[in-house]
């Protein structure tokens, strides 16, 4: 039997990435994905991953102690969050505004929960004074909620009220943080949110691969007191509690993803929580001043504007398609498309971790300007990089 | 609220890794982890993922189109084995040789499956007779075994008979390679393997965190006849299928793993399967011949030895925790221990992927040797190392 392929060194060429996900990586993280591997059970590796614990602690704002990195990607953590909080025939509120938010419904269908749907049309937040009347109504066992669209680059607010209203009916509330955590303000137990996740390769910083969680008191209770098991073992939190806390056999972490997740937290620690969050707020704000000088048209709403991730509305002169293909194949810059309702409709700009930095946006800025210019839009010359500088130079 | 710890920049010690996984990484594999990332979209990240693919066929010996890298460990392509085939109420057989037999009863029985165990005390093989006597009188649905027991070092003979005794009843058979795919025959079509699944950090040679996983027709006619929803959505087969061959959006796959596994899988191919499945067994060989000139005891009985993995007795004259501290503290040497009944009585030594090279296996008889005969062993000068080099200079 012959199978196989012609032997080949990959090559990979070297993009901007400027998409939703993965996110540039800063040059000493992509240098620790190669340092000397190490078995779990080294104690150099024990003392990294109480480091990594730690670390998330700080980056999520939190003292739970219940606070590791599931060996998987973001998928793997919303997966983890809700197999284990989520009993068969619990009632679970979910508010959907977009693609992760259905994700979340689909994810609690499967294990069983009762789905009660609070939806927005995508590209608007959903009214907190309804996700709360519904869960006065409802009396849900669980409240699901996305902190940050990634389909549609908007921000759900008033998580803390949302809370109080969920802990009155005694739920446990779960908040995907994916593309928000280390690069805007999530406040685990400010906000009181009982279920916490994200990813490795959005604002943290790190490839993906990781992915951070934490667990507060009102959701191990409910973990404790679950009459069924459950249904994985990859992602049982118990047994990932005795691995990270205890060194228990679960499963063989990846040595370089740990580095590079360590390396990535460090430096979020480094620069400080309230740095790195103006750090994005103020990237995104010139970034918006420069799309603005190009007569782009935001998806997201002003006050639901993520800082990390930005929508532009395409419109049929231009194809969406045009737009990232010539982005990817004349500057090498990679940036999201639509998904859902807005395939082929939408730009998706990520201005995450590493990535939140002047120099790329003003690359990015000028050859969007130029792309659009050489398709007919009549772009004054330099005007969005100028608008861009602009910003910069008032606010630092 | 302050948190955190002080920052500093993690160093990690250069192990010669040779305990039951991670395995020492080749350092082509290595470099292949800093290579720019790229989107998981991004055409250049597509070719590398059909390109992982094929290999993958390579490596397993098969035809089977529904053949990828799920983006876990090695214990996630287990419940991604079982959770796609196995449905409630599913009469399932369970080889169980040793700990990773016990886990696939374990999760069989989280996700609803009838168990019925068919044992071997650990240490030795099932009884091949025993298992198909026992499919026969049960008719199971599902037929899992362990290939490779990592616990003990025992391999499982005669699949391919146990195989035709499965699917004359109309199971599925999983099995379980972790520990022999890439280092010793494996041959997923030949052998009537339905569902086979493996680990990086093993024979491979990738680092974990990427993890081969193949499906045959029989398997997928079961999974497509399911009544019930796969009970995961980041281990759905068909989800994960869509994503490696048409791109539907899942989960964001860890480019670095990609290019390390990708590379690993090359290196592979470049080799030769038979030529790699051969170097295994000369290293292995030579090994066991150095361990003998030591006096050592074997646990694994000689026809049922992996060559991969060798696992050595240890006495109460000196503890294996001794031994292990001593391989890792002065010669930096990392090997593993017994666990489950063999817990502090057994030395667990992997020889795999890139780890199984003639001077590693030299570094640690001599090191092994001047152990032994620091805590009062009578071994003679330099026995080890010479009886391994005997087996070289007859095998070369």
């Amino acid at each position: 039997m012959t199978v196989g392929i012609q032997p080949r060194t990959i090559t990979v060429p070297k993009r901007l990435l400027l998409g939703p996900g993965p996110s540039e990586l800063d040059p000493e993280v992509a240098r620790a994905l190669s340092l000397p591997s190490l078995g779990h059970l080294d104690p150099a590796m024990v003392e990294i991953m109480q480091d990594i614990k730690r670390l998330l602690q700080y980056t999520f704002v939190t003292r739970n102690e219940a606070t590791l990195a599931v060996s998987g990607t973001g998928t793997s953590a919303m997966e983890t969050a809700l197999a284990n909080v989520i009993e068969p025939g619990d009632k679970v509120l979910v508010g959907i505004m977009g693609y992760f938010g259905d994700r979340l419904a689909q994810i609690t269908a499967k294990l069983g929960g009762q789905v009660i749907r609070v939806e927005a049309e995508w590209g608007k937040a959903i009214d907190p004074d309804m996700i709360i009347a519904r869960i006065k109504e409802v009396t849900p066992q669980v409240v699901c909620l996305v902190h940050a669209e990634t389909s549609t680059g908007v921000v759900q607010p008033e998580i803390e009220h949302i809370s109080s209203a969920a802990h009155e009916v005694g739920a446990v509330l779960v908040v995907d943080t994916v593309t928000s955590l280390g690069g805007q303000p999530v406040k685990v137990d400010d906000w009181g949110i009982d279920v916490c996740y994200s990813a490795g390769q959005k604002c943290i910083g790190a490839p993906s691969g990781l992915s951070p969680i934490t667990f507060g008191e009102l959701a191990l209770d409910k973990i404790n007191k679950r009459t069924t098991p459950v249904s994985s073992f990859y992602l049982d939190l118990n047994l990932l509690r005795n691995y990270w806390d205890s060194q228990q056999y679960h499963h063989t972490i990846s040595a370089p993803l740990v580095y590079a997740l360590h390396t990535a937290l460090d430096k979020i620690q480094q620069e400080g929580l309230e740095n790195r969050w103006k750090r994005h707020e103020i990237n995104q704000r010139a970034f918006l001043a420069g799309v603005e000088a190009l007569s782009l048209d935001l998806l997201a709403e002003k006050d639901h504007r993520l800082n990390t991730l930005i929508t532009i509305k395409t419109t049929e002169d231009i194809a969406e398609r045009t737009i990232r293909q010539e982005l990817l194949n004349d500057y090498s810059i990679e940036v999201g498309g639509g998904i859902g309702p807005f395939q082929g409709k939408l730009l998706r700009i990520g201005l995450m971790g590493y990535g939140s930095r002047r120099e790329f946006i003003i690359q990015l800025l000028a050859a969007l300007e130029s792309i659009l210019r050489k398709h007919g839009r009549p772009v004054p010359e330099g005007c969005s990089v100028a608008a861009a500088m602009k910003v910069y130079e008032t606010a630092l």
